[in-house]
């Protein structure tokens, strides 16, 4: 089979892998600058690395994207907007490429090396920024018309007990909007990483969270949950948002899913990219 | 292949069918009165109408249901409850069972011979006395830890607007709780079936299964909606559905499902069930 090639592509970095698993995984981050001249760096060092033995690459990216055409497609990234990014690759190292978001990537790379092996329904879920979800279903990642876009389901929100209208841009108090970092931030007006284990945002960050997860439940009947993103590094919030779920669903749901941490890491996204280019053969 | 039975058990009645697809199905009803009785009149109408010449039998069926063991769970009809309906008819014929839920099935059917031919990410909704859902994604059905609870999904609820506490038994005021036929009559003291085409009841209708459907697209991505039950006999709702869902999305999830009504009518279920039977070869 060779070695495989994955890009992580992100809006301030390409982390690149080469290797056939978690095991013997070799990494460099690329700084994002304009599309050429990233990709560009991007080819030279798996090209180089690999000898030229490269069997497929994949390529978990930032979004939104267009899984047809390989593309990034509405970037605040002007110079990537409807960039070919797969083509691009495709061309310069002469192998099959997949292309899918970061996510799919990530929830894919958990599905094999990660939290969820043996796994064949599950969620990958990142909460910072802002919040997505990857989902793998039957054994496969959920794609359809387009790729899903879990953090912009919309939930009860009662505007008497927080008054934060949302931070969302498009839809203001949807999953993103009331539960992202910069929801935190905005409704508190203290970054997250900056309020006590014991601040009233976590009681409410978990019950947001949870109104999303209950959803996810009834809609895909996952087995198991992984929630990942900066928003997790306060770990108390995996035991609150389990309880929450619980409480919402009310015992109409008899089994409820697995909920906890990814296991890769920091490595999730460029691990998933990995899996995607051995599924590309 | 010979032909293939198929069973949709309903709460009432059960609908037994025998064929190879849409066009030779002959069908007939049994009322569901006790397990042993109705499966026993199920197992001899088949019988003899195939001529002992059965490759296998679908059954889609009312839940909630053990997908694992083929049984219905938690009914208010006591004498079904952890019936082992799969078995009892796979013993009775000596075929194979294929047993799903009765959306699960609907799905399938709708996907094989209806409005959703050929389209690999699909949806299904019921919207009656209960709202339930199914899905096909990569041309599977959705499983998972259990099966979908669609219905049962939480969405915004302005109760400053809407002081309708909501009809579910478990969630209150969860997509079922709002929408459904006892939710409408609970809420306008009149049954839908009796309120006019322009009752300010169908504008709240519309946007609270856009609501749902909002949220079915940002996790799924289905290519296809298709709309049925009792409440969508008021056809009305279907273009202020399809116009909620565009206000609520906001232009941030690019290409929108079609939404629109099944093809099948009252052949879903038993079609349907022929499908899980022509799959469990």
């Amino acid at each position: 089979m060779g070695i495989f090639g994955a890009i992580e592509a992100g809006g301030t970095k390409f982390v690149c892998g080469i290797g056939t698993g978690r095991d013997d995984l070799v990494t460099t981050h690329i700084p994002t600058t304009s599309p050429d001249a990233t990709v560009a760096a991007a080819v030279a060092w798996l090209r180089e690395r690999s000898g030229g033995r490269l069997s497929a690459v994949g390529i978990g990216s930032f979004g939104p994207v267009d899984l047809i055409r390989g593309s990034i497609t509405s970037t605040p990234k002007t110079a990537w907007r409807n960039y070919d990014l797969a083509g691009a690759v495709a061309k310069g190292l002469n192998v099959p490429v997949r292309f899918d978001t970061d996510v799919n990537a990530a929830v894919l790379g958990e599905a094999r090396w990660g939290a969820a092996r043996g796994v064949s329904n599950c969620l990958y879920l990142t909460i910072g920024t802002g919040i997505g979800g990857g989902a793998i279903i039957g054994g496969q990642i959920v794609h359809g018309l387009t790729h899903p876009e879990m953090g912009h389901v919309r939930i009860p929100h009662d505007a008497a007990d927080d008054p934060y209208a949302g931070a969302c841009p498009y839809h203001g108090d949807c999953l993103e909007g009331l539960a992202s970092g910069p929801a935190i931030e905005g409704r508190w007006k203290t970054p997250g990483c900056d309020l006590p284990a014991d601040h009233p945002a976590w009681a409410l960050e978990a019950r947001y969270l949870a109104f999303g997860i209950a959803n996810f439940v009834c809609t895909l009947s996952p087995e198991k949950i992984l929630m990942g993103g900066g928003v997790m590094r306060q770990g108390q919030l995996y035991e609150m948002v389990r309880g929450e779920v619980e409480r919402i669903l009310a015992g109409y749901v008899e089994r409820l899913p697995e909920i906890g941490p990814p296991e890769l890491g920091e490595f999730a996204g460029v691990l998933g990219a990995l899996a995607l280019a051995r599924s590309a053969l």
